[in-house]
């Protein structure tokens, strides 16, 4: 068993795109600039958005911060993103999911200036990944595809079974997996909660992605063995035991998942760092776009 | 074994729709217009546009066909695209494809508005059936949606195997089968040239929709007793016996197929009659939105 090291590969290529940064410092050009938005107080995002800060200042990039009350109404959140889909000092910005009820996600999404999503989340980036058109992936997708091509995983032919079908996870991946490329070339079957004989079908698969938010749904039992297991789930479980109160489950039986895979990703410096990788990936394609 | 009868469903289809445009015309009210570009004279896309004006005259809608030269230019079509975008009498239009070589259809489908893109064909359209959000879908994935509905065939839980990944056929198909809708809700495989174990793969579905332009590809031993099958593919054979030269064959040897099924498309008047019933169904939503 080889463990997939997330934390490895996206150290890789943060230096790979601060050496770009550097050279158009050099060059004494400016450099690119993220921009995320934080609306309320949840512990999980607000932990994310300080990842994603601190990536940025670690790679060169300009970083902003913008954080919006709990109780800010969908008008005021869709007036800052007009704002910054204007503001020109800014390459790319996010906005952190979730948002607080009051606020319609979807409204969110198509308010956000295609050419400024770096998140990959707007219909028009959806549309040109299943086009094969340029485009800015899905973070996580995108992650999980730059781990399997940096360990030089073979897909092609491979039976790969996507578990869960969310538009930001599930599908980009089971997309991007059936593709003409490389990798990819897999035949890819996506189940959900309603796929029946799911054990059965988890034991088919050469590769096994899975991204249901079910902790340690995916047992010994259900897979076979030499598979590759890339696990996306990430949960906060309460643990006493750690300063924080909490620790991060995944959707994969780990210990006793481990010993039968070929390659496993861990819940903690897996998909998590490749993720994060990718937008950065992303503003960096944005800066060059403009 | 049912036969899936495109041609009465898009027929009741047609009717739906004349209904509503008759009660446009009664109320004063101007009707739906559908323009098709056809560059050159390929035989089939010359029948296919015929086709698409004899159902908007039988509707009631209007129609326009836009004949431009074999040599058109890349520059002259899209020109002409742009004056169709603009163009306030005209709710939706096509262009027929494929185009002629020196034309590059990622252009020609980028250049259409996504409010007038009637065949669903652009990155945001796409994008939105991603999302599930409100779209134009793909005609021939929607009228394969259609047929399963009207004719009330269970597809939650079941497994689909989608043969073929193409943009307009193919992986629509997989993720809609997949979505959580009615019909819906399937656990669905993506496969094509690079999978291996065709025929057991095949066998092992209980929906079989097949769009991969070979003739009688799919043959008995490739499906499973009671399976439903949806044949996408139409393909031109020389037939000297015919008045015409030729017939259409599809992707399933449909002789040796169809005992074994529960419901079958035949190639003429299965998916086809159904695909265009879809295309007014785009053409009556672009109307009603503006």
């Amino acid at each position: 068993m080889q463990l997939l090291d997330g934390t490895a590969c996206s150290q890789q290529i943060r230096q790979e795109i601060a050496a770009q940064v550097n050279e158009l410092k050099a060059a004494g050009k400016r450099v690119p600039h993220l921009a995320a938005v934080l609306v309320g107080n949840d512990g999980a995002s607000q932990n994310y958005v300080a990842m994603k800060v601190r990536d940025c200042e670690e790679i060169g990039f300009n970083s902003t911060v913008i954080r919006m009350d709990e109780n800010t109404s969908e008008e005021e959140l869709l007036a800052k993103i007009d704002e910054l889909n204007k503001d020109e000092d800014i390459d790319g910005f996010i906005v952190q999911l979730p948002v607080p009820p009051q606020i319609d996600e979807n409204k969110v999404i198509l308010a956000i200036d295609s050419a400024k999503d770096v998140d990959g989340f707007c219909p028009e980036n959806v549309g040109n990944m299943c086009l094969g058109l340029p485009t800015f992936l899905s973070a996580t997708p995108n992650g999980i595809m730059e781990l399997l091509k940096r360990y030089d995983i073979e897909t092609e032919g491979k039976h790969c079974v996507v578990l869960g079908r969310s538009n930001i996870v599930g599908t980009p991946m089971a997309i991007l997996m059936s593709r003409n490329s490389k990798p990819g070339n897999a035949t890819v079957t996506i189940a959900h909660s309603r796929t029946a004989n799911l054990k059965e079908l988890c034991r088919s698969a050469d590769i096994l992605i899975v991204a249901i938010g079910k902790t340690e749904f995916v047992t010994a039992d259900m897979v076979k063995e030499g598979a590759v297991v890339i696990d996306v789930g990430q949960t906060r479980v309460p643990d006493d035991s750690r300063k924080s109160g909490f620790r991060n489950v995944g959707d994969v039986d780990f210990e006793n998942v481990k010993d039968k895979c070929s390659y496993i990703t861990f819940v903690t410096g897996g998909v998590g760092p490749m993720t994060r990788a990718s937008l950065l990936q992303n503003t960096l394609k944005a800066y060059q776009r403009r």
